[in-house]
């Protein structure tokens, strides 16, 4: 496939996810005999996915092309851009480059995997070059909701790519210089063919607001709580946020505690890597909060998005271990929902309120991802001929488009790709020619991939109405019934009150299966298509329902 | 239980839905000989409850006290209002008093389901006072997102007590007069107990605009896309929404399809009874359609919470049976998401967009419920004793209660209650003492209360892991293994590309069956659990998975 589809005079640029699938981002850059793709990022299941833990892109292009694979380029440290890593990396082994707080969450993530000695992960500072093959890629700073996020220009033989990555522009950001617009206007002003950037806030007009207002927040909200304990959950994470609590908490003369397995070890990297600076002492362990009175303390939790099994939520429901919320906590919500999680946080919000918890969840969040007005900046910068806006659903993909045009990118430049399009670039033309295989492969215990359609198909079959198994044993010569049918359900209906209408049901299969032995017909799947019909019929007459019907038939030589 | 919570001197208020479960409005009011109740809702399943199509209330206290109860009082006839009445009825049939499209939305309920002869339902006019036992209650008219809301005035033997139902201030809506508020202030001038009044928006600060407002915003829409042709999907009750639409496509010259099973049965009411109107011709049918050109068309649909079965959902999915998206069409969602809704709203953005269509979804939606400045002035008008926020999650509860004592009511006379408290209370206190059976029912299918949380957590467990089925035949003399063990999946991982871990596994049985056997082990508890003991070992350590494991043993005379 990889043959028929090359065509040596052009760069082709095929999203592996990331567009439909979202999270899940993952792009391969091709040119002759080089790939290397930016980001490896996996998706949390959608309501249907029953079962499944989560969701990773199909590489089998990857595979089928590994000799051309040179690395992975990875823009910052988000699950939707690293995740897939301990899955992929199994299967398509090649360095990693990223900055140096990426890596750092990366290497945490492939330790916990047992990798961290298979997969090579290389630090990359802003403004330096790396190698792929005929690419050379240049990081350069951005800002976002975690730190060390990077923007990436790809030179090609064809010409410049810029990939903004996930980004905002912020003017003053907690850690760190703001966003690179100098080099970005620069490397524009040399002329770019392509600009790839972040739709996630296109459909909204203005600016994202700083991360540094949140802090403000933070100290009215101290200074107006000075007499109760302060719980704040937010995204693990965010870096910059706890930092700046952690700031708040100084200043109040507060200890800090977090608490949420992922938030901890990302703080534990953030800290060694000196992305989060603080007094010796001012966070403390857990276990020592008991020496300290409420309004001596802080806490800082996962479980902003209502996670059941997040911090936070073990608070809410009198689950955690430590923690239990009383009268006079002021708890603080320093994010907003992300679409889905509306119903989990509004339950957590009220556990939290009867538990006699103020709840606090107004501007204490802001978001990572650039509006209308920034990206307008930054086409202004880039000045692109092409424009093919990525990550976001497709409604956001689309306004996206829409602002390039309004930035003077002509109609026909614009490009909207679906995952495994095949979009061929060069310096007069993109067209999209042909597809590769793509996909969601999907993730349940130590199992990848050994859960598709039709296992999804029987667990929402399951969930809807359960399951009735027949069980029978015939004599192997006769045909005749030795012993059943028996009948027994799972998540069907109580069986202890419905004793009358499973014992009829038993009664309408028994007859049937006699009847159908009886004329001398032993064949079982056709006995197995009597004992479906028998029962199917009898529950929709009686009860509306379809539950999976299972019939297991054994012979026995008398 | 009833004999010993009784107390002949006060009035008792017990919630039996509402509060936790979100709808199931549902409220008793209690004195001496008399019982009659407020509402009559149903819920929509949790995400949990999985399979159950909707939720009623448990009325074991009225079933249990039916000598005393009078009768229903419905304040309007959205779902969760109304939505339990042909389940509730069959248990508890007294009669229905209502304002008239109430009634005729009720009528159009209970003829689906075969009982408009059984249930005695009576028209009652704003202002009118009916008797229920001892109590008189005074319906009083307010404005909502459906014609014909009202709030009730309870004249009891302890005082009066106002309940709100849902409501907003509208001075300007769409049919008929706004909320009576003279009424409303003459009532609290002559002393009122208690207020129970809607929560639903107290979290939210100033008014709820008027309903007329989102009609200057259709007219613009079809003003602006006079080319296309213009889809509009709402609540299928909002009756005062439909006749907007219809004043705007009367305006602009098109005629109106009305689709979706549930918003034709409600316009058909809503005309029949006067609540809508237009001229003759205005409303045709689906299947007229094709005689009209895009720019003469107007649809309005249901769906616009991104229900998968709803008729937009279905155009969007194309899998509509006479509606097919195409680019140019403009799709208005004249709704918000409802919580929990978000993701498939987004979803069916995403599908229309891809097909071409524009998605407009701003300013044309009101809410029908009050905000905090509107409760204000109804405690201003009522100025009562008690207060008992209804209608919401707890922390919409909770605010109302704030605005309550912002109001001049005294902490100690606020009362935010639970399903199934009961509160007494008379002209000089409102305690809570006790408690009656409440909870949900779920209905599934024709089920009703057959589906409880034992089958709830099997369907889950179902769900998550899918089930293995182990089936083996014994001697029932020798105890000797005959057949099997037979291993069968459902849910569980793909049978073709896991056929070496399944063959393993029921080796591994096999072995373990065998060797209990050896032993002279025929117990079939015991072999069941040395089954269910392999299965999970095993499955946990290759797949980290526990699926439900059901052993089926037969036996067979040899």
């Amino acid at each position: 496939m990889s043959k028929e589809l090359s065509n040596t005079s052009k760069l082709r640029i095929i999203p592996l996810g990331g567009l439909e699938q979202i999270g899940m981002n993952m792009t391969a850059f091709e040119y002759e005999d080089s790939i290397f793709i930016v980001d490896c990022g996996l998706a949390f299941p959608e309501d249907e996915m029953l079962g499944v833990d989560l969701v990773i892109p199909d590489v089998t292009y990857l595979k089928d092309n590994i000799d051309k694979v040179k690395g992975f380029a990875i823009t910052h440290g988000h699950e939707d851009h690293i995740g897939a890593i301990p899955y992929i990396l199994r299967q398509v082994n090649v360095p990693i480059y990223a900055t140096k707080l990426t890596v750092g969450i990366i290497e945490s993530k492939l330790a916990e995997a047992g990798m961290l000695d298979s997969v090579r992960c290389k630090v990359v500072k802003y403004g330096q070059n790396i190698n792929f093959g005929c690419f050379h890629v240049e990081f350069i700073r951005t800002n976002h909701s975690i730190a060390g996020a990077a923007a990436l220009a790809i030179y090609t033989p064809v010409g410049t790519i810029v990939h903004t990555g996930d980004f905002k522009v912020d003017y003053t950001p907690v850690y760190g210089a703001p966003i690179d617009l100098q080099r970005l206007g620069e490397i524009g002003k040399k002329g770019v063919l392509a600009l790839m950037s972040d739709s996630t806030n296109a459909t909204k007009p203005g600016f994202t607001m700083s991360e540094s207002t949140v802090g403000k927040t933070f100290d009215t909200i101290f200074n107006d709580h000075r007499d109760s304990r302060i719980i704040i959950a937010t995204f693990a994470s965010n870096v910059d946020r706890v930092q700046q609590i952690i700031n708040s908490a100084i200043k109040y003369g507060r200890k800090v505690v977090i608490d949420g397995r992922s938030m901890v070890n990302i703080i534990n990297v953030a800290s060694e890597l000196g992305y989060i600076s603080y007094p010796e002492g001012t966070i403390i362990d857990l276990d020592l909060m008991k020496n300290y009175t409420d309004e001596q303390l802080v806490l800082v939790t996962t479980g902003s998005q209502g996670e059941s099994m997040a911090s936070l939520s073990r608070m809410a429901a009198n689950i955690h271990r430590k923690v239990t919320i009383h009268p006079g906590d002021t708890v603080v919500f320093s994010s907003t929902p992300i679409p889905g999680n509306e119903k989990s946080v509004s339950k957590v919000i009220n556990e939290l309120a009867i538990k006699g918890a103020k709840v606090i969840f107004q501007d204490t969040h802001v978001s990572g991802h650039a509006c209308q007005e920034e990206l307008k900046l930054i086409y202004a910068l880039i000045r692109p001929k092409f424009a093919i806006p990525v990550h976001g659903e497709y409604r956001h993909l689309q306004a996206n488009a829409s602002i390039a045009m309004s930035m003077g990118v002509p109609e026909e430049n614009v490009v909207i790709l679906k995952n495994g399009s095949v979009l061929e670039i060069d310096a007069d033309s993109a067209k999209i020619n042909g597809t590769v295989p793509t996909g969601a492969v999907l993730v349940d215990g130590l199992g990848v991939g050994d859960v598709g359609n039709i296992v999804l198909r029987d667990r929402q079959a399951l969930a809807e109405n359960g399951i009735i198994i027949v069980a029978m044993t015939l004599d192997k010569n006769t045909g005749e019934l030795l012993a059943g049918p028996d009948l027994v359900t799972r998540g069907f209906v109580y069986v202890r009150e419905s004793e009358d209408l499973l014992d009829s049901a038993k009664t309408e299969v028994e007859l049937a299966v006699q009847s159908t032995l009886d004329k001398g017909i032993t064949d079982w799947g056709k006995l197995k298509g009597v004992v479906k019909d028998t029962l199917n019929d009898f529950m929709w007459k009686n009860l509306r329902r379809a539950p999976i019907i299972l019939t297991i038939i054994q012979d026995v030589e008398m």
